[in-house]
């Protein structure tokens, strides 16, 4: 997280452990289990702000996308003054469901809000599970109507949500935190679901953030791809996004402060940071709960000549098979790290490169340097490992965050729809 | 291999089976165990023409290269008139090892010439194995001493050298063809090498091909450029090379025919063709062989605007971590093929696109049929599987082959050193 925020945001910005969406004043949830799943575990969510909100978002660039993502698109566009709700189903992702897909994406929508009382109340779906299949829309009305019934504002509320949005995860993804922005103490909390970080296409990464700051749409979309950026896209590979990626965020501004109008107002870097904290603690929760992770592992690329150029390097690294099996075994098998860097289009000066496990540096202009394998097995078998190569050409660097690859997570895979 | 070469080529060529290297006239060869492996087994391979050869090859697109590639390049650069031999090593891919790599490199083929007995024969190096870690050079000379000492046209010697040049393949892969060409039987034999083809960034991927045929470098380098998109590169991933990747063709001309001088001799497809031919089958050898690999897969996409999108479609198909581990457990989890051609950066129209596994059609306008989960199971539990995707833009088709990824291939990576 330090990675992610500058110091100065660091000593204003306070963590709530163990707090849920609804630590954020003004925001209900509810999490029900409506038949969707097979299991009987928990596999609706209900988000509701008393208030309409400011609402920005982004959408997974896949070029075939989820009729919630098509829907959500269009009322973020159209109706983006009604928002105030967000229904969450797992299970069954609705993707490459063709015309009926739409139409089911509409109806969840339709009856979250008739549930709230009002059909003009601008409800955001969202659907995650496996891919085409359609939606079981009498058990989704069912739990929008169970949910509904039992949406409260206190912390069990908030948990309960977060487990109904998971698929393949193992643990729930939250996070909540408090921050003084231009004298006013406001409130963040947010949940994610996605295990399948490694290659997020199934349809697989919902992130929602909720605050009560008062903040206009041209400054939240702005902070919105801006925390994207470093967190959510910084556990995905190659911008590889599936049909139903989506980051949301909602204020409902009832903390009072006076309105962040625009990136221009001095309030909006410490609002955008904050938020950028909140959903890169959200995103690493998806790499150490990566499919079948034993190791969370950072990639830090750096001396780059720019961003793009170090986001580039550290991401083919982070998605190498061959990188993800050696630090599986805590093999120190560096040379896969270097023949992922060489490969992945960016300007590479062999002789030049440095790379470390952690602290243990183990080549220098591009030459191995003598190192014990019995350090570099131990640095590898902690359950953090980072691995960081320079680049030697310029003073850019980015991170990402990736898990190990290992026989659990073909087990997962091979068999996911039994 | 009838993808890959036209019917009217299919009646003309033949493949000789239990063929080797050696199957060519006017070549010998050796494979011998000099202590590079630590188990023992077969680690160095000489091939040797009786006469000066026509050389053509390419090699890894990666920015960090081999000092046998930097070798090899300069080489067929600047002595392209004096080669009649390759030496080849596995157990140690001498990449990422400094100068001291390039004098080993350098040093392994004079070695060869001088073992040949003139120190002006130009010798071909390859190196496979580990990154990192020097060349025992030692072992290396002790090689190459005995190699040349039991050099012989058998097609045992042609299988040794077959064997020698294996890492974690389990098998030796070879082929050898006839075709008739303008009115003289020429012969093509070759070998490879590679069973890390599902992420080819260890120092993998080794192949060669020798021939008889009497052809010009001006003829040679295109057929084994067309030859390597219709083979080796569709058995790699975005252009995802090692730093090690090799394929060279060696042509001595000892058939008889009269030289093939450039692209415009009429016989110029029929060779190139014939090249194309033997290098799939080795290609797809290498698939067939994946590192823990259970099924054989043939990712076709079609209906595309052009080749290379074709090709662009069916690599990341090929390479998606969620489609290989769900044919791995027979699922028919045909969503995660969709989703990794959407993400593929190539245009689709959702609305278009149609699915097969094999005969059996899943998706048809961007719909799912209905289908019996039982017969698609069936369809995927078959050693070979073909996934045809047609995106309905176009006329253009392209092949890769892959295999599937199973808990084998963790366990073989997770400790490949050790």
């Amino acid at each position: 997280m330090k990675q992610a925020i500058d110091r100065s945001m660091d000593s204003l910005l306070e963590f709530v452990e163990g707090g849920a969406i609804t630590t954020v004043p003004g925001f209900r949830a509810a999490g029900v289990a409506c038949g969707i799943k097979k299991s009987g575990a928990l596999d609706l969510a209900m988000i509701v702000s008393d208030q309409v909100c400011a609402a920005a978002a982004v959408f997974t660039t896949n070029k075939i996308q989820s009729p919630a993502v098509t829907f959500d698109r269009e009322l973020l566009h159209a109706r983006a003054d009604t928002i105030r709700a967000i229904v969450v189903n797992s299970g069954c992702a609705n993707a490459i469901t063709g015309a009926r897909g739409f139409a089911d994406a509409r109806e969840m929508a339709r009856l979250g809000a008739i549930a709230l009382g009002d059909a003009d109340i601008g409800v955001v779906v969202m659907s995650t599970g496996v891919i085409g299949q359609h939606l079981p829309m009498d058990r989704v009305a069912t739990g929008i109507a169970m949910a509904s019934e039992v949406l409260a504002s206190d912390t069990d509320a908030g948990h309960a949500a977060a487990h109904a949005i998971m698929t393949t995860d193992t643990r729930p993804k939250e996070a909540a935190a408090r921050v003084d922005i231009g004298g006013v103490v406001v409130t963040l909390g947010g949940m994610c679901k996605g295990s399948g970080m490694i290659h997020p296409d199934m349809a697989t990464m919902l992130a929602m953030v909720v605050t009560d700051v008062a903040v206009a749409p041209a400054a939240l979309q702005p902070a919105v791809r801006y925390a994207a950026d470093r967190s959510f896209n910084a556990v995905t590979i190659d911008g590889d996004a599936s049909t139903n990626d989506t980051f949301l965020v909602l204020a409902n501004g009832v903390a009072g402060n006076s309105l962040i109008e625009d990136t221009r107002d001095p309030r909006y870097v410490a609002f955008r940071d904050a938020l950028t904290a909140v959903a890169a603690r959200l995103a690493q929760e998806i790499a150490r709960d990566g499919e079948g992770a034993t190791k969370f592992v950072t990639v830090r690329v750096r001396g780059a000549r720019s961003f793009d150029e170090a986001r580039q390097g550290a991401r083919i690294i982070a998605t190498s098979s061959l990188v993800k099996t050696a630090i599986y075994g805590a093999d120190a098998n560096w040379g896969r790290v270097l023949a992922a860097i060489g490969r992945s289009g960016i300007e590479v000066d062999p002789d030049r490169l440095g790379l470390w496990f952690d602290d243990l540096q183990l080549v220098a202009a591009g030459a191995p340097l003598p190192y014990a394998e019995a350090e570099a097995h131990a640095t590898l078998t902690k359950p953090e490992v980072t691995i960081t190569v320079d680049l030697g050409l310029g003073d850019e660097a980015a991170t990402v965050w990736t898990c190990d690859l290992s026989h659990e997570y073909v087990s997962i895979n091979a068999d996911y729809r039994t």
